[in-house]
């Protein structure tokens, strides 16, 4: 069989979408006011990832410890929350449309490697959440995922599929429990 | 269907339990104390966590790296230990017995949302943890959710349900796997 | 039924193989470079293992916020990647072949407890994750186990069982489910 050599992988072909300098200044905002919990207030969090390119909307509120890999990648619709130590992996981008929640420790994940591949090449796939979608605590989204209106992954549960409109969730990998049915 | 809107939401019947600048001193002490790993020292924990209204019991180990919401709405019995990067998430109180183990990233969550009302409602549970109770690393606790004296939640599982007392639970969610035959 | 009783806890037999002063300063070296993501550079965390006793092979990665729990019960291979938040959490000793790869947040136990006592007594197992094995991100690899050569653990999957080779597992508890075809 043929043997992984990760000294031979290349992901020269991936661009992460900024220069070095900007990826560099963001790695230190990061680690001082986003992964670090010092900063409880929202507003220089939502400030620092628009200078940093992301587009945020209104009525976002960013809890501490939050990890993001690529502001430039990504887009917040209004009325969201990010929940406390919540990690957004975004090498590839990431979209969440409005009053969507990310509840505490939920992980996005957008990378995956080609294990078929000896060289274990990076893959990349981009995740949009669309409106009202409810992402539980410590439950994670893989590479590519498209979570479509108000679906709801519950908490711990993982996904590498797409989730349907007004469903719920849940376990590893992610099945289908019940209809979200909501009411005025 | 109707849509969340998070907008609307509103947790003003929710009371935290203790005032704002209690709450604030709390935030940074949890941060520079607890959060942060720097602090390998027992004691000072378990006095600080005292000072903010938690009952402790005697010989209860905090490692570090743990992450306490609300110590005033905490109840450590003697002998526990509460595990490197612990996550107490207690909106509401936690009570745990005696000689309790939480073991190394497990978390406790009495958070949840209504995700039938467009308004998101907050909820809280009350958790408890009988004498003897093991949760396992990284294991999750979901609100309301009493594990009766002895139970096991084994690593990396959740559970939303109540647990019987000498009894061993896995997955997500857990289930029955088996009873707890204890010898001396 | 007999009840738990950690004051009685007892792990005087066990041996963390290195004297107290150098457990100490490696509790600070492990905070300060390994645990806080301010270090991005990979050149001086390799130093700082081969300092404390660990066998670091060549073209090791080791990405920021990891956590080593006793560098001295450590070897890894050449070309191995320690992702993002790691977590070897190595009592025992924990050895990587070549071209391993630990994704983002991905934990190694080594210690447990037996439940059937009420002692609660540590017990230990080595962990080997031989030549080209994936833990995927977020999965948790127990005690004692071997996982051969390119073996799978899939995204928040756990394993407590020995992984064969080129065989991929997902869940929790994981279960085979395929094989891992690899070609040139």
């Amino acid at each position: 069989m043929p043997q992984t050599d990760l000294s031979r992988y290349n992901n020269a072909w991936y661009s992460p979408g900024a220069p070095a300098i900007k990826r560099l200044l963001w790695y230190f905002t990061n680690v001082l006011f986003f992964k670090n919990g010092w900063n409880p207030l929202n507003g220089p969090k939502v400030a620092l990832l628009r200078l940093f390119g992301a587009k945020v909307g209104r009525g976002v509120r960013i809890k501490p410890n939050v990890n993001i890999k690529h502001p430039w990648l990504l887009q917040i619709g209004s009325h969201c929350w990010i929940g406390e130590a919540v990690w957004i992996d975004n090498l590839a981008r990431v979209t969440l449309g409005n009053s969507v929640c990310l509840s505490q420790g939920a992980m996005l994940l957008t990378g995956n490697h080609d294990y078929g591949k000896p060289t274990f090449d990076l893959t990349v796939g981009a995740i949009v959440l669309e409106d009202g979608v409810w992402i539980g605590a410590r439950a994670i989204v893989g590479p590519g995922v498209t979570c479509r209106s108000h679906a709801v992954l519950t908490a711990g549960s993982l996904t590498s599929q797409n989730l349907e409109a007004y469903r719920i969730y849940r376990g590893n990998p992610a099945v289908l429990v019940k209809e979200r049915r909501m009411t005025e």
